[in-house]
């Protein structure tokens, strides 16, 4: 399977991945949640070329996790906001920095500290169900075809 | 910036994405998660090339996340599993599935549907505050250098 067909598959994990998956878009992303809304600044911050950051933003406004909006200084310019879209991916964020916090911290601590401003504590984030509100492990879901996958298959069949 | 110099960084975001920040990696984990364990299984599921996949098994295993097994089918085989390291990766592939799940189903509902054992019922994760249980927004939570920071800055300058 080519890497551009992988969104195509009725699978939420590869449909995620076909827009964010690059790597850059996520340092992009993490930037945007730390507050930086401007091409320059964004240029600065993660080193990378003009041109592929340019790519970037353009396929994150695209996908309306970003929007391009003007602003004044002098002249008018533009910067980059996340959308509401842009903002729910904040749990994906938060799970990559928890992992890597615990896992890969070279013995040093954790880089960076979060503060829950609604009750004025330092925090971890932990994944719950919905229903229950405990925590989530791996081995205590149970996965099966939702309604996506078997219209995904109806509508497979009928190009077909 | 070079892409193998990101890891190095003192974020814990580009230290995760330097070791799984590959799109084919996540799909590996993706379907470590949902149960396979084989090289031919993984190979079938994903259709990627051999080579390739066996490249992405290699890291996964030298940053035990996987570990790989014998297991014996008339003759000595192997497989791979879950870490411990590897299964605390759960809650970045849930939320993932749960972004896609709701900004790009393509009209066609949720291609899984996951039960939580544990309660019995169908859920959504929820990423919730270690302190007081409620649920974490971006907007409502305030970032700043920890211990991890400063002891990386410190490393940094006795090395110049």
């Amino acid at each position: 399977m080519k890497w551009d067909d992988i969104g195509d598959q009725p699978c939420s994990v590869a449909r995620m991945l076909s827009v964010i998956g690059d790597r850059w878009t996520m340092l992009i992303l993490r930037n945007a949640f730390m507050g930086i809304r401007r091409f320059d600044d964004f240029q600065k911050s993660l080193g990378v070329t003009r041109h592929v950051l340019s790519d970037r933003l353009k396929r994150l406004v695209e996908y309306e996790i970003l929007v391009k909006a003007p602003y004044f200084d002098r002249q008018e310019r533009f910067e980059y906001r996340l959308t509401d879209k842009g903002f729910e991916l904040y749990p994906i964020i938060l799970s990559m920095t928890n992992w890597a916090d615990k896992w890969m911290d070279q013995g040093l601590g954790k880089p960076l500290e979060y503060r829950h401003k609604t009750c004025g504590h330092k925090f971890e984030p932990v994944m719950v169900c919905s229903v229950c509100h405990e925590p989530l492990h791996a081995k205590q879901v149970q996965v099966s075809a939702g309604p996506g996958y078997f219209a995904y298959i109806e509508q497979k069949q009928k190009q077909a």
